[in-house]
């Protein structure tokens, strides 16, 4: 599925959803010639661009100019950069800005962020006239390699996060490597955990030319380019296998069933742990857990730990600065997880590098005296 | 695809919309029963209840009880009647009440209430937790034979009607034809033009069948519960041949593009013109206008006007009470209806009786002095 382009160090993937199938061009300065991608795969000439305060100065510009230049007539409206930017009335804002842009069905919606704007943007462009096009450009790691690949948007609400969204398909995804270099190094960390998940979930190649190119991945050039594309293909596989997430989708939960709860612990504090920190942890965890309960061997939980730590991640409950909760209450955390199935706990555990699978029947109490004992390590 | 239940009376239309496919179930008193009906096709024992306070005191104890005794958990929210209720703030509400509620991806969202009610609650349904159950029990005519087969949801904006929603199907349709027997006479003709148009569209047998029963069907027993049924079986199949609305779905607005712009023409006062007198004059016109293109015979365009005059619905623009803006801001209004493709106006027309088509090259002139000729008749 992977075709190099023209452009050196371009790659395209294609996600093959049938009437929703799209690409995703992954490459250097991408922004800048945006709006020819744009003209070429879409039917519209109107474009409402959502993004936010960090990435507006830095970006918005040289995509206005690309867009004019190709003959789009585009609006932009800048946000607050942060989660709570997922919210309704963020939401409404978004529909009205289309509304008066009169974007039609064949026009498009286009984020220029994170993945707080994809999310976000993606949810109005799937109810803006019941459904009109969507453009991502991903700025973040984390928006390049997972969140904008899918087709999960969402919001928000008091009651938890994301319960609010549609699936909605975007119809082109333009990830700028080149814009990863104004992410704060804690940013590309936290992304990158989430490059290192497919690794660990079923491709043990691409987990072993981490350990001996992340640097250059980190510096940027073709070996970026190269990871953010070995990742959209492997998470373009899992949601062509499994669109509306009933099964396999599950894998990528990997790490985050611990992560998740460890979020929940701090608060969502993300100056004690950002969320590719907490899969950082967490994957390390499930490495260690599946040894533990001797599905896999423990030297591989140990090369896991050894390569997050060496990228900079941490891989250790006791490396979370401040207070934790007693165990019980990460416990609780765990279990009202959405992926808890009657009394039993389902997991992602793994049988060693590359070899993860779903276990929905994890016993409580074995997953408590982990704990107790990880925690303290 | 129609199958008799074993009540009597009862009428069951199946649409086949694959993973998607769902039952419509027809005949009186199945508010009573809804609780069964419901625990026989889905999994989930919660449901969110919407409704409006017309139609909360005459129904909803009886369904809370129906639930109840088929161990269904309910809670239920009574909004405003009317067509404002269709905005944000609500679809807020909607939502909060449904996650309060701890509404799952198995459990429903049930609307029990007119078209408003449904494309609210619809709505709600396909965005929180990113699309749980619906179960449409629809109580007024109009709703019955339209707005809850189809998937079409939606919510109005100061830009206009409809404008944000999703395609969500529902799960279960539940039509109960004794509580129609409430509805005021003139919301039942209104909606009474809906059926009316099946038979114009591509039913002949019908449209003559309805000539010679209408009065059984507004009188309530088996001709209402047929009328429905073969409504229901006509809309479907269009949906099915064409869910997200690229093509032959069109043919449903058959009278609509005129009846929009008269809707506009009186600023959506409902004590001057209803929707579905607005179609009702719009099929009328559509029929002559088709007459006056040598198209259709004008004896089909007479049989139109007489049918629909007898069950008191208007066919005429004079019917309407009060003043209407001058031919050209009607044109303009028609020019603006989404049926329009590049300077030529798209109209369903009809070469007679049950053979309407799509026509996307009717000159402008032709329409406007068609307009200037026929409002003063
Ligand atoms: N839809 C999905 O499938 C999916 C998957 C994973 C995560 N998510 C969601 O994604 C969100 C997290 O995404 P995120 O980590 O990108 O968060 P984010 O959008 O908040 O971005 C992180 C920070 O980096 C800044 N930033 C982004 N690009 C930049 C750039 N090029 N230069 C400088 N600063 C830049 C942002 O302004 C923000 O301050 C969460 O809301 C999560 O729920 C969604
Ligand atoms: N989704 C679709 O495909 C679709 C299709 C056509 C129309 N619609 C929408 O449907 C709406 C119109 O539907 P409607 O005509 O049912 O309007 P409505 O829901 O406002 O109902 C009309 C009136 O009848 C009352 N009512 C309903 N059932 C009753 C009963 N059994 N007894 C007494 N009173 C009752 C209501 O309270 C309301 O006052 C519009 O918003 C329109 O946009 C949607
Ligand atoms: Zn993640
Ligand atoms: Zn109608």
């Amino acid at each position: 599925m992977n075709i190099s382009t023209s452009r050196a160090e371009e790659r395209l993937v294609h996600v093959p959803l049938g009437e929703r199938a799209y690409d995703i061009l992954i490459g250097p300065d991408m922004i800048s010639h945006a709006g020819g991608e744009i003209t070429a795969r879409l039917k519209g000439r109107r474009a409402a661009i959502v993004t936010d305060e960090h990435v507006a100065p830095l970006y918005l510009e040289s995509l206005m100019d690309s867009l004019q230049t190709d003959g789009i007539e585009a609006v932009s409206l800048t946000l607050p950069a942060g989660e709570k930017t997922k919210s309704l009335e963020h939401l409404a804002t978004v529909c009205d800005l289309a509304l008066s842009a009169r974007i039609e069905r064949n026009d498009a919606i286009i984020a220029l962020g994170g993945g707080v704007i994809g999310d976000l943007a993606g949810f109005a462009a799937g109810i803006v006239r019941r459904g009109v096009r969507f453009v991502q450009i991903p700025t973040s790691l984390l928006a390049q390699v997972d969140s904008s690949v899918g087709g999960k948007t969402g919001i928000n609400t008091r009651h938890g996060k994301n319960l609010l969204g549609v699936f909605h398909q975007p119809d082109l995804v333009i990830s700028d490597t080149s814009a990863l270099n104004s992410l704060s190094k804690r940013e590309f960390r936290a992304g990158y955990a989430e490059v290192a998940k497919y690794g660990l979930i079923d491709r043990p190649d691409f987990f072993e030319w981490l350990e001996a190119n992340w640097q250059d991945v980190f510096a940027g050039g073709a070996a970026r380019t190269e990871a953010i594309a070995v990742s959209c293909q492997a998470k373009a596989e899992v949601v062509v296998a499994d669109e509306r997430e009933n099964g396999r989708r599950a894998l990528l939960n990997l790490g985050h069933t611990f992560g998740h709860a460890l979020e929940a612990a701090t608060q969502y504090d993300s100056s004690r742990l950002v969320h590719g920190e907490g899969v950082a942890i967490g994957m390390a965890l499930a490495h260690r857990f599946s040894a533990r309960l001797n599905l896999a061997s423990p030297d591989d939980a140990q090369r896991v730990e050894r390569h997050l730590s060496a990228v900079g991640l941490p891989t250790k409950i006791s490396q979370i600065p401040g207070e934790l909760p007693p165990t019980d209450v990460l416990l609780d955390a765990i279990a009202q997880d959405k992926k808890v199935k009657s009394g039993k706990l389902t997991f992602i555990l793994t049988h060693g590098i590359g070899q993860s699978f779903i276990a929905d029947d994890v016993p409580v109490s074995e997953v408590k005296s982990f704990l107790e004992e990880t925690r303290s390590e």
